[in-house]
């Protein structure tokens, strides 16, 4: 039998992988595999598979039936893996050339076999190392504009949309974010972790009213608004990148929600590293902020043009009222990221890899100050400028 | 074969139907039935079923296979029986009292069993032959709080809400509003049906910029924002009525929209009554929509400060913000729903109703300006009494 005939979950081996692959006719029969496990073995096995002799190679990527989030450990849904799968296929018919190709899923297996993106860097671990990538923010930009239009109610039939949101439904996922994202970091909550030196600036944070009224108001936008299929957890290290190319993966935690969340979060993490880099190093970063939104706006009203199937997108001013609303929302989604990969639970390398205290601790205080303004003002930000002014000021 | 084995879709028949109630034990073999078919026969059968001896009635209602809206008939999904079924269910976990009581269900045949109410009147009948139904509001205010707080995210697990909202898709019927109170009114389009001395009224609404966008994102709203499962068609057509009980029918257009929605339409169809009305028959129809909020903003307002599980929920303003959005959408749902029910496809007897034409055109041109009213002014209003007081200038 097969492994595919089984139709049931079992945790790949090196083995079994490179059995797979053949059985699937992605290598000849007698090809020379060599198979390496290369996943951190926290969420999902990841196996690297290379035809020896030909030099090309595939990913297989499955999911493992538990979670370990810095430490804490639960048993995650296997169906994540079939979401993941077919978000990359979805937003793969609109943005081919910047996710993975995908070869093959199996929804018992729990795997997505794709293209081998090795030879590209996480754009998390490339930043941090002080790497610039130029096409960075313009192939994101298009990435969030084609992905995000596309999949919303000015581009489908609603029977469509609303297909693909039932589709799409990924409670177990959203909880985390609900949680951590959203919850956890503005209450004293146990999975909070956080330097001693923070705990006033974090109760400040809690004692902030207008502030928790705010989160609460973006906690209920991501609860409600199916707006379109987002990726759902676009952070920098959910992006490949070298020079030339970029690749987004890991849609684990796709789902509809609202456009601003993809943007707001992007940005939050590349807001991370204009505070961690000094002097003039900052400003290519904010050059990628300014020039994301720009290709973002640009992009989406370029296709709200083009292909609005919504009657009342030709009515005057409705273009720019929405892409406001997606404006502000991603601002306070963005304020959210950074305090909660500040004093949450999952930090970010960013800041933690920062090894004197002192600089740690000044740039930690940065994040939640900065994630504070951006969500108490979000509204109040006329453009990009505008908030990249107010980052200058708090890092001054 | 009994005709509940055969799994399949027939429409019933007046023998059939006595049958059927018998296989399913609601009276016994030996029972003396009498059974009629009461409806319109445009959307459903409507057979009454009554043991002659004893009195006892059930409702059975099947799903037709086709649409009929005033003239136009599409086919249309049999599904919807079964969402009817499920949200009858669902919400008369709340409001027993205030929903039919259901006997049975089967989904190959489309049929729901319920209580017979054929001793209450449909509000909307009664409203126009001087009713004032004293426990209306009252009860509608109740029922909307009720249905719409459970089934939210203030009051349901995340996994339970997002389960309920897969469960409630329901694409074919959503469209019909999408297209007939959201669309079609606010473009010269063929499915409109006006008196020809309305065109120049209509006109008016059609390049009404601000008017258009503040529509565009009412109607966005019901397509993205998953707040609560909603009736989604309550109308005074949908609500029987006596000076003692109140019981809401027909939820066939269930789904989770925004809460406001359904307070609007319900509002909006008061509104109808206050323009048809003279004199101070009008004051107790003024009573009933004040009232109608009242009660709702109350028992809402119990219900979250008991039962809410969102932790958000208790920082000071949460609640009363988010009322105020309930109560601003609410305004422009009603809006909506009295240009539509004016000019669109569909219409209601409280106003076509009016055999006099002058006194007809008027009463329509005061639908249309208190509709366009209520949309563009609907942030502006600060409390219930406030939107009356436009009531009363705009019929003066």
């Amino acid at each position: 039998m097969t492994i595919l005939e089984k139709q049931k979950y079992e945790p790949l081996t090196v083995e079994s992988a490179a059995q797979l692959v053949k059985e699937l006719k992605l290598f000849k029969e007698t090809a020379c595999l060599e198979v390496r496990e290369i996943g951190d073995g926290n969420l999902n096995y990841v196996f690297k598979i290379t035809d020896a002799e030909k030099g090309r190679g595939v990913i297989i990527k499955q999911a493992l039936p538990y979670a370990k989030v810095v430490g804490e450990s639960w048993p995650l849904t296997l169906k994540r893996s079939t979401i993941e799968a077919n978000a990359l296929k979805k937003h793969g018919e609109y943005v081919p050339h910047l996710v993975p190709k995908v070869f093959a899923t199996d929804e018992n297996l729990a795997i997505t076999i794709m293209e081998d993106l090795s030879h590209l860097t996480i754009a998390r671990s490339g930043l941090i190392n002080g790497e610039d990538y130029p096409k960075l923010s313009s192939d994101i930009g298009e990435y969030l504009a084609r992905t995000l239009f596309s999949t919303s109610d000015f581009a489908l039939h609603p029977f469509e949309k609303k297909r693909l949101a039932v589709k799409f439904s990924n409670p177990e996922l959203c909880k985390i974010t609900e949680d951590l994202i959203f919850t956890d970091p503005f209450f004293d909550h146990e999975t909070n972790n956080y330097e001693p030196e923070l705990r006033t600036d974090l109760e400040g944070i809690w004692n902030n009213k207008p502030l928790k009224l705010e989160v609460a108001r973006l906690k209920r936008s991501f609860l409600t608004e199916a707006e379109a299929l987002l990726h759902g957890d676009l952070h920098t290290g959910s992006i490949f990148a070298s020079d030339t190319e970029t690749k987004v993966i890991d849609p684990e935690f796709a789902f509809y929600g609202p456009i601003g969340f993809d943007v707001g979060l992007f940005i939050g993490n590349l807001i991370f590293q204009v505070i961690v880099r000094e002097g003039n190093k900052r400003e290519v970063i904010k050059t990628h902020i300014e020039n994301t939104w720009n290709v973002f706006a640009s992009v989406f009203s370029e296709l709200w043009d083009k292909n609005n199937v919504e009657p009342f997108a030709e009515v005057e001013g409705y273009q720019k009222q929405f892409l406001q609303k997606v404006f502000s929302d991603a601002l306070g989604f963005a304020g959210c990221e950074l305090i909660r990969r500040t004093v949450g639970l999952a930090h970010v390398k960013d800041l933690d890899g920062i090894q004197d205290n002192e600089k740690r601790i000044t740039s930690k205080r940065h994040a939640l100050a900065i994630g504070t303004a951006l969500i108490l003002q979000r509204r109040e930000f006329k453009s990009i400028k505008e908030a990249i002014t107010l980052l200058e000021e708090k890092l001054r």
